[in-house]
């Protein structure tokens, strides 16, 4: 069980790593954008793991009262100009993550991207890039290769393909979630009111 | 390709004879409790085949700008004694659209069943139902056998598993949607608008 | 209920239609090429309404003993030049889908197109095209407008969006999965043994 | 941006004990019975967050060769008793878990519960528990209920609903993952080659 318990180490090591490494800035307009967005529509847009993270993410959302979407679902209404758009792709190659992102920017709606690489095609369509670290199915960003050779060393090959991205996408936005319950004054007894109760 | 062509001919008697089948009562009391729900949550039911039927149903109320949900599907808020759940099965059996049904019930919630079999688990189940002829994967529903010995004869081994019931069930709810967008003045514009635009 | 009444037999008399004017040779070479690709593996594709018809498709081609999967689920692996995918669009038009089998062919896979108009972005993708008429979401097929208007005449604005299409579309696949059954000699209750039995 | 930092040390924090508290026989007993699955099905079960986390975990198990399937999705083929679930459920009381995982037993499938509740109508059901810890939509585990008094203190509220239980079995199914990709001497590459191409 050595390998199970390096790579959690590992998991954990460079989730505490990519939490350091968040730009507060970013977050904060993050944050901004999705409180303007209280009054309109939210769609979230992921593919493969990173589309789990953002179902994950959604439903928090939900939870917290907005209006959210998560792109290919049944319930997916037109978006319009006034609309927020976050995709995550650690990658910011994944197609069908790009062609969303741009009809989105057709649109006129606004596009938040949580990726490693603000230099991909969803990167730079987005209006706003919100940096989250770690290895991705395309491997290690670049501006982070030293780092992530000194963290992860020899074991690079440990986790594979793109989990630690996506780890440290769902820990950055249930975080992201605890702020935003704060800032709109929200009780978890509230929350749990919004959820679902057939399932 | 005989086989393509003789069943898609009872495909299409099936229907219709689902369709002149149909109980307008039972229909008629189906539509008033789907407009009493116009301020509510309308949550669609369905597993296999007849989820994917009731995920295109669900997906005609969004454009016709009811808040509708399919069981599910991510974005699924909580159920309250006021909202509305429509369950569609043809057997009436399947394991998981019984215990969404039983738990719509205990929450207070009005159930709806498209069903060949008002005598199963769901239909005994629903505050109302709604029957729809046709084949399902338990064979055909009783009180109807000897019709369809009589339209279906020597080839009702044609259509597999429960296709005819799926068919008849998603036929007769885009008729529905139909009279519901007349009933509330929407145009097909209207209704476009509503639609997904980032896909 | 008169729009109920009227609005199925519109979309009864227009998959009758359909299915008429289904191009017997098109579907054979389709047939062929599913058969073809008994050892490979089968991808669906569709967006919004045509992907429930086309998850309805799969999961009959899951049942008679295929590799399928549906795009945009979970368990959606590599694509080969071996495979064979299958896109589901009335209009032929829909973002996704149209970067869906353009990707589908950069891998070399080959690529059938069920569609309402054969010189759409997904069309022209295609290796093979079956026609299958009907209104979409974004209006008549050109090469059948005169018929339609003749058919449908003012009562055009009956069947909102593009329910005419996905429920011919979903006769047609059904149909055809009866002929595939044949062909494959499997019995319904071979067939039922490959049927889900968690849910 | 305070309780966005304080959530996530807290996150990370949660998931460091939980794997610390990993019982590692009752891990060494799941990877056993998974790498007995090879030739067989493995279907996951899970619902809401929980259910993201399973779809990511079935991804990689179809990274690594496995026959896997995730309940509820279209391509959901039958169980037999030669079969193994997995049922990802932190309170282990969801209903349609506990139907699933109720049927599975019925057919006499394996059933392994990833639960924080090892008495729940989901554990009772199980051949096999794996404990993860942390809050769930319940509240926190009662074995567990003084640990978490010392770990959380006054910021329990922190993390709403169940994030901390999803986030652990997150890690620690990322983690098996590395563990089985090491027994089974698959590299990242040869996992590369089973993923999804074209989306």
């Amino acid at each position: 069980m050595r390998w199970l318990e390096a790579a959690a180490e590992e998991i954990l090591k460079g989730a505490k790593e990519a939490i350091n490494q968040l730009d507060l800035e970013e977050v904060k307009k993050m944050i901004q954008m999705i409180l303007d967005a209280r009054e309109k529509k939210i769609f979230v847009v992921g593919l493969g793991r990173s589309g789990f993270v953002g179902r994950a993410f959604a439903l928090r959302l939900m939870n917290l009262g907005f209006h959210v979407y998560f792109l290919g679902e049944t319930i997916t209404p037109a978006a319009t100009e006034e609309d927020l758009i976050i995709v995550i792709s650690g990658s910011g190659t994944t197609k069908l993550a790009v062609t969303a992102s741009r009809t989105a920017k057709e649109i006129g709606a606004k596009v938040i991207a949580v990726t490693s690489y603000p230099d991909s095609p969803v990167g730079r369509t987005a209006d706003h890039i919100v940096f989250v670290g770690g290895r991705t199915k395309i491997g290690w960003p670049k501006k982070k290769d030293y780092l992530a050779r000194q963290i992860f060393g020899e074991r690079e090959t440990l986790t594979p393909l793109g989990s630690i991205f996506e780890n440290n996408a769902m820990i950055f936005l249930d975080s992201l979630v605890v702020e935003l319950m704060h800032r709109l004054g929200k009780t978890e007894e509230e929350m749990r009111k919004l959820h679902a109760t057939i399932e």
